[in-house]
């Protein structure tokens, strides 16, 4: 016999990106406006960096309001996005005391928020959490989706969940401590964005890349803006229409697998700039992009101080083989995302965004860079 | 600034549970209909018991309709449910090349579902999964709600996901194999749910008890139906009236500690009947059950084989003490839900199901045990 359990009810996830200039206090202010309801107990998460920049302060902020509160830091980079940080976090989070009745705000970029969100995901099955996002590259692709994940020995983002915050911060005041390479690197996806859905927001950037770069106000909050506006579309837009978010792949075919081959000496923007290189000069061959948009795309690059060719050290007969673990690859074919000029995207039979290129055409774009 | 991120949707997470005699054809019928799409590849976990018995038979099945098929075995007991086990499988799943497109089948008891299914939630931010449920207690409890879990040195199932599965497969067949300690103690929760909700039920169980040992298919079909329905109704009914959940835990205040206590020498089950023995006779001097009531309840805990009195080797003196670490104890105060006559429960003061026992009283009565 059949006993049909029906699930079907209305979820609702929806939360507010707040964009502006030291946000600590506001972040306090909401809080105590109810942001996640009677919680007082609250663990932040960090890591070794902003800890010290930022997260002591906040830490500061809300013990002055009689929350409880404690820091959990875990070493900078990628390295530490692993099974084992969740798991000496979450031990230490229990240790303290800490029982469903909390809530996790994630201080730092995207390696702390996907690891974070993730920790939020499955602690007590589920707590509250918020993310304060100190890098633009956090503000330009980690604050919309809901994507939390870690790295394994073998596949980078693959355990992981879908879990959203409560509310995310996005403080342009934090960018000001950013290595200049770490800004030029996030600066990367923000042009990415600008490539595939906006072709005056193309033109913003092209006309106020040193604004940007002295922290302006008024245009680093545009920036924050329309990065989560083309993000939010695309992942909306996806919900219906099946695969676009594949379009948010444009230039990471040859992207990813230079990063990789690099060994991380090349961040993800600086290997996603090269890619998006490689993207536009295909896709002049092909006729999607103009020699003019293509010349335009490689020179905001350079002038963001990101790399557009290929460095010496990579090996360009190991990169072709990478090319072949690409998520996109179909039927041992390695496919691509094109831009339509610029603002726009190539669509191809059936509704696809990617499409197959020979391994010899790649090989010749690969050789002049 | 503020952008606002919308994701107000309709999710329906709706499953069958279908509850029958040797469903082993019926499972790779319903994958061959579609049941998680056009899925081929499928991970097969189970423990080193119920490998031998059940699990490598359906790994043949599957492979013999040419389905990539592996098996992935942990060691049998409560003592695997950890993230330590969690990551083996993960690393393993990974080596042997299942990436997202896979689905997951969980063939155990609640061990095994509860980890099948925290691993399904995370892999590839969350891939399909089926339980293929072989003890009472999995059909009892594990099939409704869709709670995952592992264990960590500090807390009890603390870590997990609410992961609905596509479909719940109780094959009454592989009740024969359970030893019959697992037996009683998975009948407990069954008494349970009698008592918290369904007077008839409870009378069912009383006349059956022989058959239901004998594995008769209707008398079991019927219970394990019933146990659906009864968890599925309070889990349904707790969505719009907040804790009526927490009935789920008549006899747990006591149970819970007492397995604790026994350092698990006392299955769940078996603490569990000890709980609500305790639960009864508190019951009875406050009126929340007559005599007779309190009678049958225990008669039919023992006549199942369940433990009614508090073993000897127990320390009275450290159960007491280890009731305060109860989920239910608020400012202090050791908390018990209680039924009202059979097949219903009490509700106390501003909704609550759950009302403060003075520690004095709880001596008393287990000092009698
Ligand atoms: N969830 C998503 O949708 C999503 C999207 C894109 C990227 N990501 C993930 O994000 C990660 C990369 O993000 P990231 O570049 O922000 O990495 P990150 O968090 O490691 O930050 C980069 C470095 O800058 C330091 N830092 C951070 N904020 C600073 C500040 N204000 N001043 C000075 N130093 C600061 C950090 O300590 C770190 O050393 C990757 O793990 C990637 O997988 C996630
Ligand atoms: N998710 C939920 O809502 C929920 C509800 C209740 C309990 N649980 C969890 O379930 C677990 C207990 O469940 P359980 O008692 O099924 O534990 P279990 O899975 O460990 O099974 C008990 C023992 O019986 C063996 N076994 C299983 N099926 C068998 C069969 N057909 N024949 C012979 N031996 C068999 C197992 O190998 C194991 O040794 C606990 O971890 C508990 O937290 C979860």
């Amino acid at each position: 016999m059949n006993f049909h359990v029906a699930l079907k009810k209305v979820v609702d996830d929806s939360y507010d990106i707040e964009i502006g200039y030291k946000l600590e206090d506001k972040l306090v202010e909401d809080i105590e406006n109810g942001l996640v309801g009677e919680i007082r107990n609250f663990a932040i998460i960090t890591d070794s960096i902003v800890e010290k920049l930022y997260a002591k302060n906040i830490v500061s902020l809300l013990k002055a309001r009689n929350y409880k509160c404690d820091l959990f830091v875990f070493e900078a980079g990628e390295k530490s996005k692993t099974r084992k940080t969740k798991e000496v976090i979450e031990d230490a989070m229990l240790e303290k005391g800490y029982r469903r009745d909390c809530c996790i705000i994630a201080i730092g970029g995207g390696v702390v928020t996907d690891l974070a969100g993730f920790i939020a995901g499955t602690y007590g099955r589920g707590i509250p959490f918020i993310n304060y996002s100190t890098t633009l590259l956090g503000a330009a692709d980690a604050s919309v989706g809901g994507k939390t994940a870690v790295d394994t020995e073998l596949a980078t983002n693959l355990i992981g969940l879908i879990y959203q915050p409560k509310k995310v911060y996005i403080d342009i005041n934090t960018w000001t401590t950013l290595p200049r390479r770490q800004l030029s690197s996030g600066l990367c996806e923000t042009i990415k964005h600008a490539c595939i859905a906006d072709k005056e927001f193309f033109k913003f950037i092209e006309d106020n890349i040193e604004k940007i770069f002295d922290f302006d106000k008024a245009i680093c909050t545009h920036v924050a803006e329309s990065n989560c506006r083309i993000k939010y579309e695309v992942v909306m837009k996806d919900e219906k229409e099946n695969n676009l978010r594949e379009i948010l792949n444009l230039g990471h075919t040859v992207g990813r697998a230079i990063e990789t081959v690099s060994d991380y000496k090349l961040l993800h923007g600086e290997a996603l700039s090269i890619g998006i290189v490689a993207e536009v000069i295909l896709g002049e061959k092909l006729g999607y992009v103009t020699l003019e948009e293509k010349e335009r795309v490689i020179n905001l690059l350079e002038n963001c101080g990101l790399p557009i060719k290929i460095p010496s050290y990579i090996n360009k007969e190991e990169l072709v083989k990478k090319l072949y673990t690409d998520k996109k690859v179909r039927n041992g074919n390695i496919r691509f995302v094109f831009q339509k000029g610029i603002g726009s995207v190539m669509e191809f039979e059936g509704g696809k965004y990617a499409t197959v290129i020979s391994e010899e055409e790649i090989k010749k774009v690969i050789e002049v860079m």
